[in-house]
């Protein structure tokens, strides 16, 4: 069919549909902290209800509600799911935020406020894309399904239980995923694979109580201890010395090499964004391209112990919190990435320091020849009249192996952030534009996959 | 003279001086973030005023406030000093505080609050000694001063000058330090000296923003950074690998071992208090009392980057701090401490580390044969009728070497606290009998010395 009158729609509601955003954006939902959440689901479920799915809240056990809607088409038998999330980072360190971090503030043509790029500006994106058909249409030429977590930020720890008891509800013939976008030159960037991720917590323990620091001679320091099981884990030259960490690493196929070159540089405005002369160990090019999408990692992502406040105190602290996050390239599992670390710290003396497992991911990989592949270039460079840059994976994570590897649907991520979305950092932001055009690729993915 | 008129006279006053305590235990005063410091030295101006001082306010440059005191005596020629200091620790982490850190709860024979024990009580103890004197006698037996500074829990920064300033002024026979009391076996405790201290703060900085994680093989992680220079400031061993760090150190004299075998062993209660099956590398007996006291240190006071809140969030954080204090044995000098570790960090690829100096003193010793020492001896004997136990010196720092080395006064510590003060960390705390003995200990000081 013609997409003119779909997309006239979605431009002369676009402020309407903004505002949905908007009021979304302002429902905290940190999955973290278990804090809003269960208001956001609600409003999820309001949303797709009133478009005209129906809808079903599944409760994970001990976790969010994942809301899952659905809406036939009387032309199809194919069926198109969306995967989204609408839970979000926490927002710290709030005092960098230009506007309050669930403002939803819109200013010079962007929205602001954690959650509008990941992934709340996608949910509402898709949601319009399929309004547009029923109010210009009538119906949906492909059946629709939509499945929106709420632990996506934490690693999905209760999501694949709700996949493996939801198989036949879920079954569909193309996934897809919650996020995409334009680059620096404004080309839309679509992605075949996610990283898996391994989230942990390490605690160390010393005295019962916090103790003069007079007394160091004599009582262990949990902060030492801590930071020498790290430097165990990982050297200055970010190898990662877990014995047998990079045992199932491949190495890059051919095919997947061709698509890292066809991939546009962006380094030098990545690093003017990020405030960085160099990347790290001064990669650049392909190598930089590599590594990025294709190296696993062992990244601190907090530490805390003892006295943080203003000027000195001469503690010795009775404990001390790293949080690290592993990525993960395919054919490395979360699960035996754990017993390997359990091992690793075990031979090296620190069997006392406590491992807290907070979520985790597979890799997975959709192959660039398959058909949604195409529908999915072809509907973006429609929309966005430029050359679409296709990564084999990205660097990121989240549950795609639930879908591809368990429901066995190809899956393509594409979606309405940009290359300065700041996403999971202070000033997260979508730009309208973007969640426009984001709104058009959505509808056109939806028509030419019919 | 008789003391038993002096003596009366604290007991019958002890709730008085009790609650004078409390009002001063109320008043916060936290140096390390300037927290209601000029409002404390404000009352102990007022404290000695009240009692019969004269007073001066030595205003240090960009630091608290020096409050000193005098009072002459019309039957001596000689003078005694008392050093102390009325700001405290900061009180964190409050959560772990029975009664609120600064209620000066009393509970169980006990007065509860921060700054209770180090150095409020002393403080007060003190003063009420003199007062002992003014009521009973009308005069004091030998002149007396008080210098009470503001900086002692930040290392003293701006108290160097305002010793050589007021050389004169300050000029003392012997000065009673700080701090001190009682062992586990109720056995008063005497120090001879202190440790060195130099405090310090380490600042590594990443990208201009905190980033995405799955940024990782691309953007440096301050937090590894750090981590990678602390692992190479000590080893696993405890061993300091600054080079040259360990190159002033004296071996221990026959005579401060002779001092240290003397030492009641009080491991068991210690360990019991601080909730330890061992101390660190085992050490037990002569060898814990020789790492305890001659061993030079290197602690973590603190650690800070990232996320540290609840659950998980993948943030490549864009900085990451460290707090450290270094504890120093005579003849280390913190100057060429911290050169060396400049010259450390510079050498093992660390130069873009930030070094903030917060802090500090050099380590001082009085000779055990100074007569001032077998005065405080003599009258712990009597006031505590229990063995009187000799440190050649404490664990901790302080100024002492300005009065030590720059005035040249011999400098004997002794006090109110006790076993389980809890000084610097939650529930810090001085028992009642403490203090009411602490103050007639002082009396008695005041009369032998004379």
């Amino acid at each position: 069919m013609s997409m003119r009158n779909l997309y006239s729609y979605i431009n002369e509601n676009s402020e309407k549909f903004l505002q949905e955003l908007v009021s979304l954006v302002k429902h905290p939902s940190i999955s973290a902290r278990k804090e809003g959440v269960q208001e956001c689901a609600d409003i999820v479920e309001k949303l797709l209800l009133k478009t005209g799915f129906s809808t079903k809240v599944i409760p994970e056990k001990n976790g969010n509600p994942v809301i899952y809607g659905e809406l036939k088409s009387s032309d199809s038998e194919k069926t198109i799911m969306f995967y989204d999330h609408y839970d979000v980072q926490p927002a710290e360190p709030l005092d960098e935020w230009d506007f309050g971090a669930f403002s939803g503030k819109i200013h010079e043509g962007r929205i602001y406020g954690r959650g509008s790029s990941d992934n709340k500006g996608n949910i509402v994106s898709r949601v319009k894309a399929v309004e547009a058909f029923l109010k210009e249409t009538g119906g949906v030429p492909v059946n629709i399904k939509f499945v929106v977590e709420g632990e996506e930020e934490i690693g999905s720890p209760h999501f694949a239980p709700v996949v493996k008891k939801y198989k036949e509800l879920f079954a569909n013939d193309g996934t897809i995923w919650e996020f995409g976008g334009t680059n620096y030159q404004g080309q839309p960037e679509i992605y075949l694979g996610l990283k898996g991720v391994l989230s942990i917590e390490l605690k160390a323990k010393g005295a019962s109580q916090d103790v003069h620091s007079a007394y160091a001679p004599l009582v262990p320091n949990p902060a030492w201890h801590l930071i020498w099981a790290l430097c165990s884990l990982k050297n200055p030259d970010d190898k990662i010395l877990i014995e047998g960490f990079y045992d199932e690493v491949e190495s890059i196929s051919k095919q997947d090499l061709e698509l890292l070159r066809k991939i546009p540089s962006e380094e030098k405005k990545l690093k003017k964004t990020l405030g960085l002369t160099q990347f790290l160990h001064h990669s650049t090019g392909v190598e930089a391209k590599k590594a990025l999408l294709y190296s696993p990692t062992c990244t601190i992502n907090g530490f805390l112990t003892g006295y943080t406040g203003k000027g000195s105190k001469t503690v010795l602290p009775k404990d001390a919190t790293v949080k690290i996050d592993f990525r993960l390239v395919p054919n490395q599992m979360p699960k035996e990435i754990l017993t390997k670390l359990i091992s690793h710290l075990k031979k090296g003396g620190f069997e006392d320091i406590e491992i807290i497992r907070q979520g985790s991911t597979e890799p997975a990989r959709t192959p660039v020849n398959e058909r949604l592949v195409q529908v999915v270039v072809d509907a973006a460079r429609k929309i966005y009249k430029k050359k679409v840059v296709v990564y084999p994976t990205s660097s990121a994570s989240g549950p795609m192996h639930l879908f591809r590897n368990w429901l066995g649907c190809p899956v393509v991520s594409a979606g309405c952030s940009h290359a300065n979305s700041k996403t999971h950092a202070p000033n997260e932001n979508l730009t309208i534009d973007g969640f426009i055009k984001g709104t058009k690729l959505m509808a056109t993915i939806i028509n030419d996959f019919a």
